[in-house]
């Protein structure tokens, strides 16, 4: 299980780091430095070194970190090394482009741990029609068989006004993780983790500094 | 301009405040108290108190802060009372999506800031097609003329083994702002302001938790 005294910044650059791994051309190199790893995730070396040693002890002073056994580990330690079933609310545009990608991915790369699972739309006119080999369904119809409740994270792509009924009733079915496409601020249980994936919201950040 | 000395997790705080002022509906509240703001905003009050603080005094002791006069301060803060042409690098099912999501909320709504004003592929299949109104060019193409220098933001919507050449010649292009959708990591000069919009790096950061 995950501890939860890691803090939420650490976990980011630690997804950080497993990106540069994987981006290292197989067999190209054995071992990579704390400070390469820095320079591609814009943090000294020191906060590498640090981060990981959170974990454990993964380096060889003067040598670095081995980047495959490292991979592994982080893959671990993000809890990557299972499928995690996702289902998808609102199969609009947006709703629909992410499908054909995550399943795009999931297809080209069976490692890749996200599946998505489940799509839902409140469109009489969409409800059994299919996306990618899955069948539109109707929220309401969600039941209590074992496939469904296993579902582990929403994306929330529904209009702004449907999403916090949308992910009150995903929450109540025993989902705690959100992203949220919708530009609106949910409120869910502290139990549940919300990650805004919202364009607005990230152009608005960019706009301040530009 | 901006001042450089607010912290980044500052401004992402104020762009949520700004969400949640919006969120109001008109007419109904004429104040609001931080209270409420960090209830919203999963913050504290005094944490509330102590963002705005930084940029002026805008609230009555027990009375709160104005909702109108708040969300006009929090726009003027954000650099959002401008038009903010925004160039998409990538035209396939993911840029398309974000095109026809960012021109809708534009023409409903005039003072939504991102303005949508230049489309870039590099499939001459594509180039001369048009989305909502606009012609998809080949990147090269991209000449000196002022339409195309005033491009604040570029969304990075192709694969990820073209991002980094792109970003790399829409930086050089002038452009400092970068919403990155692709599965890699962008090496941009200090300058420039990258933020990761890939929906994989997301699901990581929410998979660690669940």
């Amino acid at each position: 299980m995950a501890s939860n005294k890691i803090p939420d910044v650490v976990i980011r650059r630690m997804v950080t780091y497993l990106r540069i791994l994987r981006e290292i051309p197989p067999g190209s190199k054995e071992y990579i430095s704390s400070s390469e790893m820095g320079e591609w995730a814009a943090v000294n070396s020191a906060q590498v070194r640090k981060d990981l040693a959170l974990f454990g002890e993964f380096g060889k002073q003067g040598v670095g970190y081995p980047v495959q056994a490292l991979t592994e580990e982080l893959v671990r330690i993000l809890r990557a090394d299972r499928d995690i079933p996702v289902a998808v609310f609102g199969i609009g545009e947006l709703g629909t482009a992410l499908v054909r990608y995550l399943t795009g991915r999931r297809r080209s790369d069976p490692k890749y741990p996200f599946v998505i699972s489940a799509l839902f739309d409140s469109d009489p006119a969409k409800i059994g029609t299919n996306v990618e080999g899955l069948t539109i369904e109707l929220l309401e119809s969600w039941s209590e068989d074992k496939n469904r409740k296993e579902v582990k994270i929403a994306l929330i792509t529904v209009p702004a006004g449907a999403a916090q009924e949308v992910a009150d009733r995903a929450y109540r079915l025993g989902i705690k993780g959100f992203l949220n496409f919708a530009p609106t601020k949910l409120r869910l249980p502290p139990d549940a983790r919300v990650l805004n994936a919202d364009v607005t919201h990230q152009l608005q950040e960019l706009a301040y500094y530009l």
